[in-house]
């Protein structure tokens, strides 16, 4: 990255300037900058998971003023939609993120550096001081809230945390693995002993992890490589047939499908959370889903983010979940290039 | 196949020996006849989809009598494992079917040909005049019931109508795809269209099934060779992001890829139901799921045979559903080669 003194221009109607408060750096942000989301266009600003405080807004918007606090949404809502309108999805159509054409829309936004324009990023662009967003893109949060760590309610914890409440339904008592700890996997950990999940196996080959992952809910965890079979084999006979619930929060797909066989055969059900590369193809045998195995996905965490981003954040307030474990650095914005390097070692970093 | 002259030894403990009245050929049994079963221990006797009359029981036996009207089931059930006691399967651990271990179990039975002794199919073998089944694998059913259609009952009917029932659960109103419209497929329209469907589109190469479909409850057949782009495009664009519930009914890769694309992005439900050559493999990005996609799959319509086979017969007698209509021919034993080729061509044979 390189840091740019850019210009932001005022919000047009609908939509709303937000001065930035907290962003955290999340793994989309890294797939933005490998270019392995194919809807990133460059020159951009990053960044999608933050906190801030409205600055000014611009003609027709009724639902925020200056100085309301607010998490953007990268998965903007429109509420009137067909989508938006059926409880089933947590899509908009009027926003192209996650529809048939593709999964982040891309955007010319407000931006500019030296003349030149920038694109938005996934409706929202907030490794910036200020940005601009629509106001579908937006949610008003308490007055009340503190905004040191509830950036994260703005992408990674809320994927991972609602995967196992909403997309998996997760059913107290039942049996979990957890594929990949980081910020993602260890908001599922969370989500699955929200759940009342009996057994939280994590999985992965960083066992600097484990530590933090039994203190959010994980009851053990286990490192493939101490193995010398597949790992989905180990958990197969170690649960009798399988687990009930499993989280792929890596994006390899290899582990995809080692998460598909380590769920039970019967009636297990495989989440798919991580986000692998363009034109990344898992192949298997279809019979293994005979038996009796469901294949899910969704995109952060099912949630509706203007109905439920606020009660995340009021949900956070009442302690009913710590986000503050889930924040290993904090940085200023100069720093983010030393941010994304904590990333690829397994940090979680959050710039403000 | 040849007709032999073969023994059928007595029953023994926890067996019973059927007289089968009648005896449906069904397209596993064909994928049977090429080897595709990976299970399947040759020389044996096919067939696992029949009605009979109890002829003789062994010691032990307490559920069953000489005369009583029963359907074999291929998927046995024991009652009493940790799987026939939980609803959300229809497998039984004592029975090798759809365990991890593999697809349909091989088993020495007591038929021999000429002194040499013939493994039992499917737990079953009923393209004979009399076969011996363990206890768990045959349910007794109404003693007035009919015995001319309701061989469908024990595979095909039952696997294509509880596909819709009970492994997608077809809502009332819902728009609804089946591709392949073979016997499975027909009884997977049936089971849309009693789950109240509104739009039910039935998808076959073969336009010479389209009267029949619709007769059953599709409200449009479509082929795709009559179109210059993929049916799943066709699809999604006829239905304005894809169909609620889409079910393969073939067995070919293609076609499975095929219907995961043709499900509506945000919630759409496939599931797969046709049996695929061993060894096969589908290919596909895993991110098409990302927006909310789910895949599903099941065996025997995901129904517990012991307790959904003889309120399905019972449905039948109360023309809930009408099974006449699913078959072509009837022919006599001594033509099961006809009856295949039949198959082969579309037609739907009861042997008996």
């Amino acid at each position: 990255f390189s840091i740019e003194e850019v210009e932001v221009a005022p919000p047009e109607a609908h939509e709303i300037r937000i001065k930035i408060v907290a962003a955290g750096i999340c793994g989309s942000d890294e797939h933005g900058v490998r270019g392995e989301l194919k809807e990133v266009t460059f020159p951009t600003i990053l960044g999608h998971e933050a906190v801030g405080i409205v600055e000014s807004i611009g003609e027709e918007v009724k639902d925020f003023k200056p100085g309301d606090k607010v998490i953007p949404l990268f998965m903007p809502q429109c509420e009137k939609c067909f989508l938006c309108t059926d409880p089933r999805s947590n899509l908009c159509i009027t926003s192209l993120i996650g529809g048939p054409g593709g999964l982040l829309a891309p955007k010319s936004s407000t931006f500019t550096c030296k003349g030149k324009p920038l694109n938005l990023f996934a409706n929202t662009s907030t490794f910036s001081e200020y940005t601009v967003v629509d106001e579908k893109a937006a949610v008003k949060i308490d007055d009340q809230a503190p905004l040191d760590n509830i950036a994260l309610i703005g992408c990674g914890f809320s994927t991972g945390y609602g995967s196992a409440i909403n997309t998996a339904k997760v059913k107290p008592g039942s049996t979990c693995a957890v594929f990949g700890l980081g910020g993602v996997g260890l908001a599922a950990v969370m989500g699955c002993k929200a759940a009342g999940a009996a057994h939280i196996i994590g999985v992965d080959i960083n066992t600097g992890k484990f530590d933090l992952a039994k203190e959010l809910g994980a009851t053990e965890c286990i490192n493939p490589k101490d193995f010398d079979k597949p790992i989905s084999q180990v958990l197969l006979e170690q649960t009798g047939g399988g687990l009930e619930f499993v989280f792929e929060c890596i994006g390899k797909t290899d582990t995809m499908i080692s998460a598909i066989n380590a769920s039970n055969f019967a009636f297990g059900t495989t989440v798919i959370i991580g986000i692998s590369a363009p034109g990344s193809t898992i192949s298997f045998d279809p019979m293994i889903f005979l038996t009796g195995r469901t294949l899910k996905s969704s995109l952060f965490g099912g949630w509706k983010g203007k109905e439920s981003v606020p009660k995340l954040v009021t949900d956070y307030m009442e302690q009913k979940f710590d986000l503050n474990k889930l924040i290993t650095h904090r940085l200023p914005l100069e720093k983010i290039n030393e941010g994304f390097e904590l990333l690829r070692s397994g940090k979680r970093t959050v710039i403000g």
